[in-house]
Order: C-alpha cells, then structure tokens, then sequence
C-alpha cells in the first residue's frame, strides 16, 4: 500500500507516560480535528443552507455507513478474544441489535430530516467521488498498517464529544426544523468517550518503544486528515462558487 | 472493498461493437475527463502563478509515483505472457533502464523547473491528504476489481494525447521558464495513444457480455474521477481564497 512516508525512527528517549501520550494525541486534535474547518465553523453559525446541510448529510453517510465495516476489519485482526468481545460494542452501536436501531439507521433519519430521500442517500447517488476516496483510505489503513495503528486510528473519538455537544446546540438554534433527526448525536455523546477510553489505554498498554508510539500518533493524524478532506470536497463542491465534479448531486435551485 | 455500488444489470442488447465501445468510452471522457476542470482552464489561460505550479507538480508527482505501481499489480494479475509483456512496457516507460531514464525521473525535471527542491518532491513532503486518497484509491481498483476493469481504467489515455498537445503550447506560452522541464510530456505524446490502442483492443476482446463492458466504462468513469478530485483539492487549497489543510504545502508569500 503507498502511504505517505512516515518517520518512524525512534527518539532516543523512553516511551511516553500515558499523561504524556494523551497530550501529544490532544496536540494532534487541536491542530487537524475538523471542529475548525471552515465547513464546521459556517454550520454552526448558522449560514449553511438546507441543500447545503443535504449534501453533508448525504455524503457523510458514506462515512458513517463504512464504519462498523472497518470495526469488523479490526475485529479480524484482533486475537484475542477479551479485545474482540470488547472492540464488538462498535459494530453493534452502528449496526443495531434486537434492542437499538443502531447509528447507521439514525444518520439516515438525520439525513431524511435534511429532507433528502433514505432510498437515495442509502445507495450512495450522487456522493462525491472524494468522500469515497477520503472514506476508503481509512479503510486501506485498518487493513495494512498494524493492529495498533489501527486501533489509534480511531482516537478522534478522544475530541468527538465536545464538537457533537456543540453541533447539538447550533444545530438546534439555527436549524430547528433538523431537532427530529438528532438522536445519533444524543448516542455518539456517551459512546464515543467510552469507546476512547478503551482505544486509548490499549494504545499506550500495546506501544511499548516510543516509535511504536510515534506510529500510534502518525495513525491519528492521518484519521484527521480522512475527516477533514471530507469536509474539504463539501466545501469546495457545494459553498459558493461551488463546483460539485460531474455526476454529484446538485442542489436544488442552486 | 467499500466501492461505489455499480449498476452491473445486463441491458438486453447484445455487447457493442468496438466502433460502438470506443463511442461510449469517449462519451465519458467528454463528461469527466479532467480536459474541462475550472485548475486546467486556468493553467491554460496563464493565470497559475509559479506558486500554484509548484503545488500542481509536487501533488502530482505521488500520482506519478504510484503508476508504475499500479502497472506491477495488473502485471501481477494477467495470467498471460504475451499479455505481461505487452503491459510491462509501463512498468519501463515511467521507471526507466539503461537507454531511458523514464517518466517519473522526467516528472522530478518538471518539478524541478518549477523551482521545488526535488529531495522534497520525492519524499512527499506537504502534498494534500487528498492527493494521496485519490491516488490510493487508483490502487485499491486494480486491486480489487477484475482484470478487465483494471486495465479498462487505464483508458484516460484515450483522451491524454489531446490534452498534453495542448498544455505543451500553454505551458510554452505562458511559462516560458518552465519549458526546459516538458520532456514527460513529450514522451507521454506517442507512449500514451500506443498504450490506449491496446487497451481498448484488450477491453473489447475480453469483455463477452454488455454487462461487462458496462462494468468496463464504469471503470473508466472512476478514472476519471480520480484525475479530477486531484485538481478540485489543487484548486480548494491554493486557488483564492485558499485553504491548505494543516500540514500541506504552503506557497511562498501567500
């Protein structure tokens, strides 16, 4: 798989105590998390139009509907059955069991509160082809790179919380006529710091040399990355001039 | 693989014939093909300052880098020496041997004339997260795909003899500094028509049913997208107002 080079040499001192391996991953959030892209900052100012808030919702089901794929990914390289048994909460959180509709099922009330139709956004028309290859990489890295990369791949959730309580509120004061759709927002507010939580102490109990560590934080930037060139494809297709590539869904009126 | 859900029913018609296949394949290099995206426009018209230059070459030069790589995984999936051997003249064309030093050595001349320090250029320093997702993206279709949709991918060269004519003159034009760095192009003028005859021929031998000429072109429209997507980051990034993701490349006095 080309990935970007990374410098995996080892600095010469110790591995990073789990206080200073929290900080250097919350470093990596506060320069790359998405909650500053320029996207993000419109919504929550409430300038984001209805066909505007159609196209995030449609494309990032794309997203949302990898992710219990990529968790059984990393369900398949796991072997030990204590991390399988615990790592399995994601796919049922996304997927549903006999007692919760699961996160996919809720992004696409988000997405039918939009106003968009659920046939069409669950079979992906009219995405743009760089939300597949943003949301494909990240897919490439759970399946090549290392177990323990892949697990801290997944540690944005560390800064998920308070961008969604956040989203919450603005959603709710600029677009009230989204508040029907929100209860994949409400669900992600306990699971993703839970699901952090976990991510975290198995990064810092299996990264023992602080290459491996370095490794660990390379993953997270690049999951950084994957987020925030969704947002920069919405950004460029669908915010003024606005060039969607040929074959994306259009806005209506626009 | 997660890839985007392709119609593959059968229309009842029998397949078309290869004047009828080349037609439909040109259809959608006039929808897609990256001839009309608003970056090449403007690198035409000579309104790309040098800076912009240098983010074009330096984020292409990965897409470059990864072709030969491409070419060795078909290579690796034909099961036919007389078919290896035509498809490993790529593999030469863009690595080099002993009498030529090949597209990609020809690439870093380019970017070179663009003024980037070319250590910089191989290492991938600064180039977008979004270059890297397109590009990989390239890789996980020859992948995973079957052999006929691998190489039917290949077939923008089709449409890249036109486009490289053009640029030459432009480039000439516009940026006269730039001209001692367009031997790529010029080999690319007779390797890329040579490579698409035998593309298209291959494309049409192999695929029986309409169906698979459906997923063929299909292939090709992902091509595209692909190309495309590069110069829509290219463009979001460093065209006004301009917003490099944290980490990429920055121009100089921008």
């Amino acid at each position: 798989m080309a990935v970007r080079p990374i410098d995996a040499s080892a600095p010469d001192e110790g591995p990073l105590s789990l206080d200073g391996l929290r900080a250097q991953l919350r470093a990596v959030g506060e320069e790359r998390y998405h909650h500053q892209h320029p996207f993000h900052l419109m919504m929550h100012d409430g300038r984001l139009s209805r066909g505007q808030l159609q196209a995030w919702a449609l494309n990032r089901y794309y997203y949302q509907s990898i992710i219990p794929i990529k968790d059984s990914i990393i369900l398949s390289r796991g072997p030990d059955p204590v991390f399988r048994r615990a790592w399995r909460k994601r796919v049922v959180d996304h997927d549903g069991d006999a007692t919760s509709e699961g996160g996919i099922k809720r992004w696409l009330k988000l997405a039918e509160a939009t106003g968009l139709n659920v046939d069409q956004v669950r079979a992906g028309t009219g995405i743009l082809p760089a939300t597949r290859f943003a949301v494909n990489e990240y897919l490439n890295i759970v399946r090549s790179r290392s177990l323990l990369e892949a697990v801290a791949s997944s540690l944005t959730e560390l800064f998920s919380r308070d961008l969604i309580s956040l989203r919450m509120e603005k959603l709710r004061q600029h677009y009230p006529w989204l508040s029907g759709g929100l209860d994949y927002f409400e669900a992600r507010l306990t699971q993703a710091p839970e699901d952090a939580k976990f991510a975290l102490n198995y990064v810092y109990e299996n990264a023992k040399t602080r290459a491996e560590q370095e490794l660990a934080i390379q993953a997270l930037r690049d999951k950084c990355d994957i987020l925030w060139a969704q947002l920069d494809a919405l950004h460029f297709a669908y915010v003024q001039p606005g060039w969607p590539p040929p074959g994306a869904f259009l806005i209506e009126g626009a």
